[in-house]
């Protein structure tokens, strides 16, 4: 099977956590999945962006084992396919460390909705996990941050909610490609840096009414959409 | 009629909002008006900014007609035209997502005017709207969106105060062409960031008293200008 | 007598404003002196940075007649002016909008010397002038800008305070060339970005001890200084 | 002995400081070494990166004479030489004045571990030194800004701590390796952003629990390491 397609689009994505700023040093990463192979693409583990290639991206079943190349994939991977196996419609995931979404994780707090800008990508506050237990951080710590975002989504739909904050951590988001979840990763960083300017304005700001947040989530998203091209 | 001239125009201040860092993503977009034929030319929706080229703005009459061009125009084309009805002497428009100016329109409050910076754009506090009512955004939410605009200038002179914050959502900014609707643009964010900071060292600051925003106002605008080239 | 050499230097100082992120739009100008001359380069009034070349550059006298150039001057000339004969040994000034500064300016409050940073370039607070009286703002209001600017030297040397906060408008600085006076502006820039983080991490911060500010200011300027190349 | 490798290798990593955004104007140095020859590669004091060559750089021995170069050596080699003597793990150290470090500096504050971010690379909250007293700055000022680091190191270990704020001052980073060095100081800013953003959102934010500071940083260093590539 030609995997060349899967591994370009997730090298590019990498790059682009780069050129949005959303990473400096390794922070962060981008996979994407052929759900009809049941392989996984992912960035290799620290691993610095300027001199990575297509080559180096890792191919990996939904149980992790290797499939093409010769790098070690990123330690968050059991995050990803956790992720994955949870989320049948999503397609690309980003983990990134991006400042003002980590200060909300920091935190422990979700981030309310506070305008349009978060209701045209989140439809209500993105959520935030419990912290894990010291059980669940001793042995596979990054397949448990992986359920502890599952347990989260319980009630949530993964469409509806496109990325967490995992508390004391940071932010992981997702889409149907991993384009879409590079896009949700800029939006919450942008959203985060909003809402803690708007509680700096007005420390007792309300979300927005419901009403509105529908309206803008619903005008881009689901079959009434408008927004963008047919 | 050759509409070159105005697309071009268009074209390269949608760019602009991108250099000058007022969006990310898709999240903004700059009309700009042939007031003698009546016709308006605009970003069309969700189109990324990197690949767009001038063919692809989009030119629709006052009543939102399709003139020319094979995209979809921005969803937020409602709002631009009714502010082109509503204020006659406007050339340009703009709308973007800038954090800064967001956070105060979240915060559902006016900018101050802190200093001479902000009264050499805006002669007095930047405005807010009130909230759309859920009827208002239920049918026709982006007609209605420049009608709360419109309502909130019933006593505002729009070339004295070339934008406005709708709550809950973000900056819409205007001016005699599209280039200094974007200028306004740049100021609001900078005068938003500015009065930000200004509360953090004083959360009582007071305005600038008015004789000084009237000279700084007056020295940019108005018969007595003498700020630039003649 | 030939302008050449201080129109180049002054037409370069005025882009590194923008090279370093202190201006947008044409909110700020450099001006040089050639003190055995007599003769003030300066920014044109209103002029972007971006199409300007050095011919554009207006010589004036230290009473402002025009001498070369075909262009108005910065409107902020009689500011500049005022300063050049106020303090002989001035050969720069720079006047910008820089966002952090401004919000101590629009909060009329000098900053406070916090650290070492603050202390390498000015040996104390950085001071903040009075408002400007109705009349003083009325008739010859750059001229009187400043004087309320010398007046706040009265008891301060303008070789070890290289700037001011003008109340509820922004900074200007100066130094023995232009692009000394450049540095002083970025400089300001960057202690006013980190008092106001310092404020924030503890609201009664006080002021590094005397000894600290004496030993950084006097390692960089004076007979002793022993900072930089011979 | 072939110098040059230290030299380029210590002229590269000073440019990144410039590339990371970690310093304006001249206000950081890297400094290396090579631990058998005994000799160290520093920045020259005050010059301008823009124009440096890897020629700039000076070589001292580890009591600061001369070896190789024709300028001074920057002002604060005789706080990197006490660091190289009172570590002896360290390949190489960073200086800057990078805003939001230097802010918890000036708040005599060091950062507390809020997250796993902070963990990656701090194994526990990032030191803060005490203030110098009037003698200790009166006479070899550098040299005992270097001792006051060492005395807040009696009971941490360096690896452990790769950097340390100096109150009032600002941060020193320091590594295996110069490149590691800049790794760290570039690590310290985003968490020193991250953590006034935290304390913004919660005044009362707890450090990370101590099981999750030590997952994350035992997974990066140490024998049980497994993030990165073998």
């Amino acid at each position: 099977m030609d995997l060349t397609a899967l591994k370009n689009d997730v090298f590019r994505r990498n790059l682009e956590l780069v050129e949005h700023g959303l990473v400096v040093l390794t922070w962060g990463n981008v996979s994407g999945i052929d759900r009809e192979a049941g392989l996984v693409a992912i960035k290799p583990s620290g691993v610095p962006y300027a001199g990575m290639t297509a080559e180096d991206i890792v191919v990996v079943d939904l149980e992790g084992h290797a499939v093409e190349g010769r790098l070690r994939p990123s330690s968050d991977l059991p995050t990803h396919l956790a992720l994955y196996r949870a989320f049948p419609s999503v397609g690309g995931i980003v983990h990134t460390h991006s400042p003002k979404a980590v200060a909300w994780a920091q935190a422990r707090r979700g981030i309310p909705a506070f305008g349009t800008t978060h209701a045209d990508h989140f439809h209500g506050a993105v959520p935030c996990t419990r912290e894990l237990t010291p059980a669940e951080v001793a042995d596979d710590y990054e397949l448990n941050t992986g359920r502890v975002i599952e347990e989260r989504f319980h009630d949530l739909d993964a469409e509806a909610f496109p990325g967490v904050l995992v508390a004391g951590h940071g932010p992981f988001t997702w889409g149907p490609t991993p384009r879409k979840a590079v896009e949700n990763a800029v939006a919450l960083e942008q959203i985060a840096a909003m809402a803690l300017d708007t509680l700096r304005l007005d420390p007792d700001a309300e979300p927005a009414p419901s009403y509105v947040l529908d309206k803008h989530y619903f005008r881009k998203h689901g079959p009434g959409a408008y927004y963008g091209q047919k």
